[in-house]
């Protein structure tokens, strides 16, 4: 048994520095990359993908709404042309940063709003498709959401994305952050990881059993605590003979 | 005989828009697209690069410093890295860009206030020669200058440009655009692009004659006088048997 | 009878132009100045508003989303301490260019997708109208919309403005642009503001009749023929004995 | 005896995190608040003058160049009618962020390269003037340098500010941070710093000694290290009598 763990990286943009690369490149075996649009400057990603390479992790582009002040994490309204442009652009420049340090781009994963936008939302997700079929890059999605067969069924292949410390609905949908309980704390969230990773139901928000299957479990590592949670989930695979692993 | 004739493209942003880019992809055989730090967004530079293929036009990465306001005009300090990371990001936007449309990135141009600082500060030049290598892209630069002497020793091709509407200077560079007579008349400017073509003596500003080793010639088309003295360039270099390509 | 006519001015950007603010300024009683988040520039807001002082104009604030690439005209989500904060900050830097050639902000009409938000969007509504509290301007935004009531609940003074060459439905509000028809042909805008103007119905999309009460009207001169259409709009008025003014 | 002691803050930007501002607010007497170009977007900006209020810290405006990813630290070129327009979109960005928390802005210090480039450049120094003369801002720029005098002969008053932890030159010129041994250790600090409020001469970087005489003292809070000099700097001034104010 394998699972992928990918986080986000790169998230630094000019003077200000922000996560703990260094420290989730040691323990991640995915890293998305922030291309510029809501975090990540060319210098950043161009370190981030040489560190990433350094640490045999794999690169995803990590394309964000064009919305620097608000991190992406606004939901926009946007013209189908300009997000598949926009897409197109953003990982475009992200495997330049990576090829110039020998490395490559090995999938795709939408930031913040977009990614929850595109779960669902046909028009965007479509959009967002059509950006990456030339290059034939996976999508890494929310697992048991739509988007995920909206790229199959135009070809693409697919990454399903599980979250270790968010409430899952009975439905697969992920509770909504502005709700109470929405957020695992870590016990939870190390349980919810390895329950995941085993193929074993997890217990939704309203407490039903939810079977999520998915190829990678997204952590974070931004603060001291969020990074020990991490390292508590990995022990926890191990013990139950996971390996972590983005299946190169 | 056969000149190859470049222009600034895809300069429009968001919903401003700017030159004539229809008209002269008509006439020129190379089109230096933005790169969205100066001017173009991802969206014009998509559609730029597909009509630029659809007219049989050479595809060149116009990247620029970071400052849309100043549209790339204004002298900048930059550390190399920042600099090597800013081209390849740039370059690599476009190539993605292109190649969603069928179409690739052929050659690099540096614009503005770049373009005219790597002409003779070797640092930036070298910070950008660095960011073109892993590519092998060729580096379009102002002929007779030592970037083109910098990047050959660096092991990439170069491609030497010389300027229908500037005068030169004795050592060949070009007379300051602040100072009087700096930009040809319509009559000037024509001769003078033949003469460059045809490998004779262009007149300094000063009055004594130059030969200006070229193999491009840069044109503007964003009014309907700058675009009537292009075609009369045109129309001149057939007149001397010189074909306008650039040489794929 | 008078009635104001108002326009989005100062909507270029760096290099880029756009409007033709020189013969609206010529016609308008108040001019929407944009204050360089969704369009302007600094430079551009102080000539714009040098100007509207020579002509005799009233001066609007036109903050927009933050969304210079979309023009402003994409929807967003916004959290409302951000919202007021960057109503204030744009608001703010309109007051010192204004201030700077003795000349002042008397309004404010917020752009595209944010006026539109705002007109039923309470959340975001209050965030605007706490932004503008504390300098007692007044909020222009649709006749007959939610947000002008809760403007004048919370002490802020409106003006309720109207469109010429929209469709209006039965109940005060615009036909969705998205729809045929809701953008009306010069001879029903010419109509329809004479309506609004002298207080009479218009024709609602669907036929009904319908009084518009406003304070001004907002009329587009970005091309000839919009231009030709707000000229024969002030004629029409004139016709009718109703002064164009801004009531100063 | 008086000093003012002030310090860079409000440097923090959307997401991303910069500074120690609670921990200074607490002992400087003035804060430069950046404005939104090279550092601060309108939210910190309306929260650091709230809090600079909170604790009677004189607010100044801190321009910069429109640099976001540079944090304003490159040197550019303006024209003269760009850069005089943009100060005063700063400026008056950040008084109606104080003013809308029941403060005022009481002076402006421009930043970084801007700040360097107009102590002796007269082209930008008289465009920075000019977008102050309007408000009647005192402009606060660096002892003994040439942009002092030509703004108190265009009617500006000035606060003169010398530099806790920078070797001064013979001319009174900071040595460039580019060369060894221009940062001062914080024993050298400290001392310098009491040296500069009791009006005795610091020793130049060449040895020779040179009276400073400012208004205010540079400090910097963004470790703690910074911190503790700070604290020591305000017990050896208190030590030789002198009290940290604004002069209010």
């Amino acid at each position: 048994m394998h699972i992928d763990l990918n986080s986000d990286l790169g998230e630094s943009y000019g003077s200000w520095t922000m996560g703990n690369d260094s420290a989730l490149l040691r323990v991640v075996s995915s890293a998305n990359v922030a291309c510029g649009f809501h975090a990540g400057d060319p210098l950043v990603m161009r370190r981030t993908c040489a560190k990433a390479r350094a640490h045999g992790v794999r690169i995803g582009a990590h394309p964000g709404y064009r919305d620097l002040t608000g991190f992406g994490r606004r939901a926009m309204d946007y013209d189908a042309a300009s997000l598949t442009a926009e897409t197109i652009y953003q990982v475009g420049a992200l495997q330049a940063a990576a090829f110039s340090v020998g490395a490559a781009v090995e999938y795709v994963k939408p930031h913040g709003a977009l990614y929850n936008r595109i779960a669902r939302d046909k028009a965007q997700a479509m959009a967002v498709i059509e950006g990456l079929l030339p290059f034939r890059l996976p999508l890494m999605g929310l697992a048991g959401s739509p988007v995920l067969q909206w790229a199959q069924e135009s070809g693409l292949p697919t990454i399903a994305e599980a979250f270790a410390d968010r409430h899952y609905l009975p439905d697969g949908s992920l509770a909504s952050r502005n709700l109470p309980g929405a957020v695992l704390d870590a016990e939870q969230a190390i349980e919810q990881a390895i329950a995941i990773a085993t193929g074993k139901p997890v217990t939704t928000q309203t407490g039903e059993e939810l079977v999520v299957k998915a190829d990678s479990i997204c952590v974070h590592g931004d603060n001291p605590h969020a990074l020990e949670v991490v390292h508590r989930i990995i022990d926890g695979l191990k013990a139950h003979g996971v390996v972590v692993s983005n299946g190169r």
